[in-house]
C-alpha cells in the first residue's frame, strides 16, 4: 500500500452535521483516509495499528488485495451491484463455495438465508423464525448478551444504555455461564426454571446465545455449558440460536465459535466478517427442517449485497479451504494471551478474559480501561473497551495480523497499561477521558 | 457495456441451499450476470429491461459509470471499505456535499444519522428517537404502510403476511389518505381521535407516513392531507416522520417526496437509492433540536459503509446540483402516466395510481397483475406487482431511464396487458402464475 | 324504612386515611348511613334522591326488602357466606333460575361462568377465552368504550385518564357507531380494515362492545350497526363479546341490551346489577361451544359470592318472570326522555343521548355539566356526568324508580339546569366545581 | 348452629350450565348448604371439617356469629349495601378501627385504598401505582409466585397453567428464597442482576413478593432474605410490594406476614380474609408519599362493599385488639407442625413446608397428594394441594380452629396419608384421582 499524503484534516463537518448518535469517532477523533491489513492512515499523516478491526468486521484486515482485485474486476465487467434476492452469478458462486467448502467439511447442511446486511436483521430473522416454527413467543437470552438494537433483537440485548427503558417484551433473561462465579452452573438454573411449571418462565421458542460475548466483556462460555444449554433447548422444544456475529468467521480460532463442542445449533447468525472485506452482509443459517419461511416473509431490499458476495467468496477460498489460517490464529491467540497475562500483573486484580483472537484484560474499572485506550490511541494503537462497565480492554485485532505488527501493538498496549496505572493509581481517570463512561453510567 | 457470454446457467444451487425465504428470484427465475443502466443480462444470454430497479434502490439505474469509476479508484487507493462510524474522508465528502448541495438549497438543516444500512434499521432509529424525545410510546402508522420487517418497524408495517401474527405493540393504525374513498378526509378522523380523551388512542410519540406508499399499492397522499397530518402532529406534540425509503431520492420527481408541500418533518428516513449505486446505506435526517441521542445509543457495525459514501457523493454531485434530472423525471413520469392511462382502457375497471416515477396500474386482481408481469418477464421486461392483494402492476423504472428504453418497456407491458386480459377474461390466471399470490392470500 | 337519626357527621377520617384514589365521595361529600329504593339518607339528616344508583349496580334500587329478607334468612340459618366455586344450594338455586327463567325464554343456552365479582374480571375472562378459542391475540374495542381498569380490560378502555400512559398491547381501536357522525357507517370501516390484508389490523380474536356506552357518554349504537358488527365478527372468525355490565340487567328496558336485535353474542359480560342488591358479583355467559376453559384456568377466590347468589335469585324471580318491570322501565324511560328533551331547550346546543333508563343530556361542556350536578346535590339529588369530557349529565336512576320520585328528581334536575345556565351563561363554572374536571383535562 | 336437613342433593345443574372453568367443586363434588366455624354441612347430611377455609378467605372460620349479627343488624336497619366509594358510616367505622387499632399499634401509617374486591384487582392497583410513582415499567416477581389472573397480575403469576401462553409483558422473574436450595442466597443474584448495567434486567418499578407463597407450595421466605430484598428495592429505587392476600390477616401468626422482620413495604395488598367473613373485599395499603393517585384513576364499582366493611370492623375489634388470637394461632401452628412432622415420616422423602397456619406436607408427587386429599374428603375433611406440581398437601384451616376439631382433622389427614402410601407405594394414583393433575401437567 502506497499511502497518498492527505492535506486536509478538518473534521468540523461531523460536529456540525452528524447526529449526536455517533460513537467510535469520539474516541478516535481523527480523519482516516486509507487502510491495508492491520494499519490505518489518518489525514494528518499518522499511522495506526488497528486492534479494533471494524469491531470484528475485518477479521482478515483491511482491504485484502485479492478481494480488492476481485471486486474491481466485478465492477469493471458491470457485474451487478444490487440484485435484491435475484439469482446472480456472484451469489451463486458464494453459495456454492460456502456450502461445499465451509459447511460440508464440517458436516453441516444448513440452508442459507440472506437477510438484510446487518447483524441485528439476521438476529431478528432468527427470532421470528423460531417463533414461527414453535408457535411460542418467549426467547431466552443471557446476561451481558449483545444482539443488536432493532426492537426485536434489542429485547435480547442486555445493555440498559441501548435498551433505553423501552418496553421490550418477548425475552426472558437468564444468567450466562459463570455469571454467578465459577462454582455455580447456571445451566442448572435454566433447566430448573424450565422444568418448573410455575416458575413463571414461559415455554421458550428459542435459546439465543453467543459462545463468547464480545460486547458483554469477552465472556467465553465453557463448551460443557454450551452443550448443556443445547441439550436443554432440545429437551424443552426450543431452538438453539448461536449468534456468531462477532465470535464467528474465525475469530475464536475456528470458523464457527461452537466447533468441536458437539453442538449443532438450529440457527446460526453470521455477519460482520462474513464478507471478508467489511462490506455489509449477513446470513442466517437454518437447519433444513426449520426452514419454514414463506417466500419473502422476512425480506429487505439489500439482502443481496452482490459486492459482498464477491469478497465473501474470496474469503472462503483464500482462508477456509486449508488449515493455515486456523494455525495462524492459534499462534496469534497464544501471543495475545501471553502478553495479556503479563500485563495483568501490572494492575492489581486484573485478569484475562476471552479466547482465540477475542481476548482482553479486565482492569477493574471503566475509568482505567478508558485511560489505557486513550493512551494507546495517542501512541498509534486503535483499541476499545467492552464489558458492562467498559472495564475490559478488548483486543479485536485482525485474526491474521502479522506477528510483528501484533507484537508492536501489544508493546504499545503494555506501555499504556503501565502509564495509566502510574498516572491514576486509584483509577481516577481524567474527566475528559471519562466523558463517555460517565454518560453511560448515568444512563 | 460489453457483455461477456456466460456459459453456465445452472441455478439448482439456490433451490438446494438457499432458504425458502427467497422471494423475487421465484418470479424472475434466471441467473443474472451483468447490468448497466436499465438493462440486465442473464446467463442464458437474454437481456432484460429493468422496471423494478432494485425495488427502488437503483433510481439512477445499474452501475452508473461515474460511480463505478469513483468506487474503483477508492478501492485501488486503499480507501477504507469498513470504517464503523469513524471519521473518514469518504464520509466527510458525502456529508459535506449532502448538507451543502442537497439540504441547504432546500432550506433544510437536518443532522445526518448514519444508521445500519437498511431502511428498516433507519425506521427503527426514528421510532426510538421519537419515543425518547417525547417520552411517549405510541406511534401512529397508516393502513397499507410498509416500513420494514424488524420488530419495531414491523409493528408499523401493514402487511399481515409480514406481520406473521406476532405481538407487535406500540403502534396505532389509522386510515391513509383516501382509504375510505375520495369523499372522506381521514385526517379529520385522526384529529378527532387525538382530540378525544377517551378515544383509546394514546398520545403519540410520532406520526409515521410515506408520501407515496410503494408496497401498499402506489397510494399517493394529497399534499393537503400530508400538510394536515403535519399540523396534527405538531398540535398533539408528536414528531412527524416521513419514510422516504422508496419515495425519496428523486422517485417522485423531487429529491424528497414531500417537497413543495410546506411540510418539514422532524425525521426523514432515507435508504434504497441514497447510495446511488444500490449499495446498502441508510440515513436518518434529524431536526437538530430532536437530535437527543447519547453516543452510540443506537448503533450498528455497518453504519458506515464507506463504499456507499463514495457513490452517494457522486450521486449528489451528478444528479442533484442542477435541475436536469428533475426535468427528465418529469418527462419520464408523463410518458409513463400517459401509457398507463392508455393501458387502463384495456382492462375493465382498471385505473392508474401513484405519482412521478412510481406509478402503476390497478388491474383489479392479483391474479391478473401476476399474469401480466409473467408475460412481461417472458418478453424481456422485469416488473413487479404491489398493493394489498398484489393487484397493482408497478413501474419502478430507474428515474433516468432513457426514453427509448422506457418506450420499449412500456410497449412490452402494453402487449402483456392485452394478452393477459385476452387469455383470462375472468382474471382466472393459470395455476402456476397464481402460486405466490395464493400463498399470500392463504397466509 | 324508618331512618335512625345519626348524630355524628365527621368525615375527616377519609381525608386522613383513605387513598387519594377515592372519587365519587369528592363530589357527594357527605356521610351516608341508610338507603331504601331511590332514597339515601345522610348522617346530617338530609335525604337524597338517587339518580346514580351505584353507577348502575342498583337497577332495582337500594335494599329491596325481599332481597333483604332472603339474605337475613340465609345468614341466620348459617348458609355459606364464602364458598369458593364449590357447589352450594344458593348457587344452584340462582343457576337454575337464571338459566330456566331468564336465558331459556330468550332462546339462549349460555353456560354461566362465575368470575371474580368485578366487571373488569369478567371482561378479562372474556378476552382470555376469546384468545384461547381463536389462537389470536388482537381484540377490537371501540372509541369511548369502558371495560374496567385491570391491565387486560384497561387495554380495551378508551379513557386516557385511566390508561395512564401504560403500555397496553393487544387491542385495536375502531370508531363506535356514529363516532364520525350519522352519515358515516363505521361498520364499513371495520369491515374494510379487516378485509384488507395489509391494513395493519391483525386478525381479531374478538370484537368487544357495549350496546350503550355508559361511561363513554351514553352513546347508543343502532341495532343495525350492532347486527353488522356481529356479522363482521362471524365473517372474520372473531368472537362477539357484549359488555353488558352497565347496559344489562334491564337498564335499557330488556334484560340484555341486545335483545330484539337478532344478535347472539358468543360471550356476554354481566356484573353491577346482576346480584340485584349491589353485592359484588359478575358473570360471563359463554356459548357452549366456546366454553373451552380447563378447570380453574381462570380463577379467583371470590368467584362464588354466595350472598350475592341469594339476592340475585330473588331478582330473577321477582323482576324477570313476568313483564311488569319491563313495562315500568318503558314508562320511566319515556318520562325521562320527555323531561330531557324539554331541558335540552334550556341549553343552547344541548341534546339528549342514550336509551331506556340510561339517558342523559349533552350540555356542551364538562364545566356546565359539573355545575348542574353540583346544584342538584345541594338540592338533594345525586347525579353524575359521563362522556369523554364529562359533558353529559347522566340519569342512571333505578329502573323501577317510583314515578313520583322520578318526577321529583327530574324537577330538581330541571331547576339546576336552569340555574346553572343562568349563573354561567358562558359555561364558565366556578373554579371549585371544575376541580375534578380540570384534573382530568390535564391528565 | 342447628343444621336443617336438606332433601335435595342434585348437582346436575352445575354440570349442565356452569362453565368448564369451575374448579374446586370437581374435587369436593357435593352440595354444601351450611357452615359454621370449621365445619361445613352438605345436602346429603354429611358434615366436613374445613382445612381449606375459603382458600384463606375464612381465617376466622365460617359465619362468625358476631359478624353475622352485625351484618343482620346492618341489613335490617337499611344500612347501605352498595355505596360505590361514597363515604358511609360502615366504611368510616372500619377505616377508623383499622388505622387506629391495627396499623397504629404496629407503627404503620399507610393510607388505605379500597380497590375492586378481589385480590387480583388490588395487585393490579399496586403494580400500576408503582409504575406511576417510579416512571418505570418493569416489575420483579418471583418463581412460584401467585398474584391473580387478570392480565397485569397474571404477568407476575408463575403458573404456566394460568398464564395460558399469553403475551404478558412487564415482569421480570427472579428466583425466590431457597429456589436453588438452601446454600444459595438468591438475593445475591437479584442484587447482581440489578447492579449490572448490561444484565438485561430493566430498572424495576417494584419488587413484588409473598412472604409465604401459598399457591406456590408453602414456600416461606426467611426474614433475612426478605429484609435483603427490601434493601435492594430501596437501593435501586423500586417500591417493595408485599402481596399479603393469602399470608396476611393472621395466617402466619401475626396480622401481617412481614411483622417482626424490620421491613416496611411501600405497598401491601390485602384481600381474602380482610372482611373476616369471606365477603369480597380488598385493600391496598399505600405509604403516604406513594399515594400519588389522581381521583378515580384506578376505580371499580364494587370498591366499597359495605357489608364487608361491617364484618371487617368486627374482625378488627374481636380478633386484633388483644393478643389472644395470636397466641391461639401459635398453639394451633405448633399442633399442625408437630402433626405434619410426624406424618412426614410416613412418606419417603416427604418434608414439611410453610409457617404459622399455612403449613403443609411435600409428599413428592402430585399424584400422591391428590390421592391423600381424595381420601380425606371421603372421610369428611376438606383439604387441598398446592405447589408447582400440586405435590404439597396444604393445611389452610381457620387460624382459630378449635383444638379438638384441629386434632380431629389432623387425625383424618394422618390416616389418609398412611392409606394413600399403602395403596400406591409408587405414588401411582388411580387414574380418576389423577384427572385434574394430568390435565394440568399437559397444559
Amino acid at each position: 500500500m502506497k499511502f497518498a499524503m492527505p492535506t486536509d484534516t478538518d473534521i468540523s463537518v461531523f460536529e456540525q452535521h452528524e447526529s449526536a448518535a455517533r460513537g467510535y469517532c469520539r474516541r478516535f477523533n481523527t480523519l482516516f483516509t486509507q487502510a491495508r491489513g492491520s494499519r490505518m492512515l489518518a489525514a494528518d499523516g499518522r499511522s495506526y495499528i488497528d486492534f479494533l478491526a471494524g469491531c470484528g468486521a475485518l477479521n482478515y484486515g483491511h482491504n485484502d488485495p485479492d478481494m480488492s482485485a476481485a471486486l474491481v474486476a466485478h465492477i469493471q465487467r458491470d457485474g451487478l451491484a444490487m440484485g435484491l434476492d435475484l439469482h446472480t452469478d456472484a451469489k451463486r458462486n458464494f453459495l456454492a463455495l460456502f456450502t461445499s467448502r465451509l459447511l460440508a467439511p464440517r458436516g453441516l447442511s444448513y440452508r442459507v438465508q440472506f437477510t438484510g446486511p446487518t447483524g441485528t436483521n439476521a438476529v431478528e430473522a432468527a427470532m421470528k423464525l423460531a417463533r414461527k416454527v414453535t408457535g411460542r413467543q418467549n426467547i431466552i437470552a443471557f446476561t451481558n448478551g449483545y444482539h443488536g438494537v432493532s426492537m426485536g433483537a434489542l429485547a435480547a440485548t442486555g445493555s440498559q444504555y441501548n435498551r433505553m427503558g423501552l418496553p421490550l417484551p418477548g425475552v426472558t433473561r437468564m444468567p450466562y455461564d459463570q455469571y454467578f462465579g465459577a462454582q455455580v452452573d447456571t445451566a442448572d438454573y435454566l433447566a430448573q426454571m424450565l422444568e418448573d411449571p410455575s416458575s413463571g418462565i414461559d415455554a421458550p421458542a428459542a435459546i439465543l446465545l453467543e459462545a463468547v460475548q464480545g460486547e458483554g466483556g469477552l465472556n467465553a462460555a465453557r463448551p460443557a455449558w454450551i452443550r448443556r444449554v443445547a441439550e436443554i433447548a432440545q429437551r424443552f422444544g426450543a431452538l438453539l440460536i448461536v449468534d456468531d456475529v462477532q465470535a464467528g468467521c474465525g475469530r475464536t480460532g475456528t470458523f464457527f465459535s461452537f466447533e468441536g463442542m458437539a453442538v449443532e445449533p438450529d440457527l446460526v447468525v453470521l455477519s460482520k466478517s462474513i464478507s471478508g472485506y467489511g462490506l455489509p452482509m449477513s446470513l442466517l443459517l437454518v437447519r433444513p427442517d426449520r426452514d419454514q419461511w414463506k417466500p419473502a416473509e422476512h425480506n429487505g431490499t439489500f439482502r443481496g449485497n452482490t459486492h459482498a458476495f464477491i469478497t465473501a467468496a474470496v474469503a472462503v477460498e483464500k482462508y477456509w479451504t486449508s488449515n493455515w489460517l486456523a494455525r495462524q490464529i492459534d499462534r496469534n491467540a497464544n501471543t495475545v494471551g501471553a502478553a495479556l497475562q503479563d500485563m495483568a500483573t501490572l494492575v492489581p486484580g486484573a485478569y484475562c478474559k476471552g479466547r482465540g483472537m477475542m481476548q482482553g484484560l479486565h482492569v477493574g474499572t471503566g475509568a482505567l480501561a478508558d485511560a489505557i485506550c486513550k493512551l494507546c490511541f495517542e501512541r498509534g494503537l486503535i483499541i476499545e473497551t467492552s464489558g458492562p462497565n467498559d472495564e475490559v480492554v478488548k483486543i479485536l485485532a485482525a485474526v491474521n495480523t502479522p506477528s510483528d505488527v501484533l507484537e508492536q501493538g501489544l508493546a504499545i498496549l503494555r506501555r499504556s497499561v503501565e502509564d495509566a496505572v502510574r498516572l491514576q493509581p486509584n483509577a481516577a481517570a481524567p474527566v475528559a477521558a471519562l466523558a463517555l463512561d460517565l454518560q453511560r453510567a448515568v444512563a
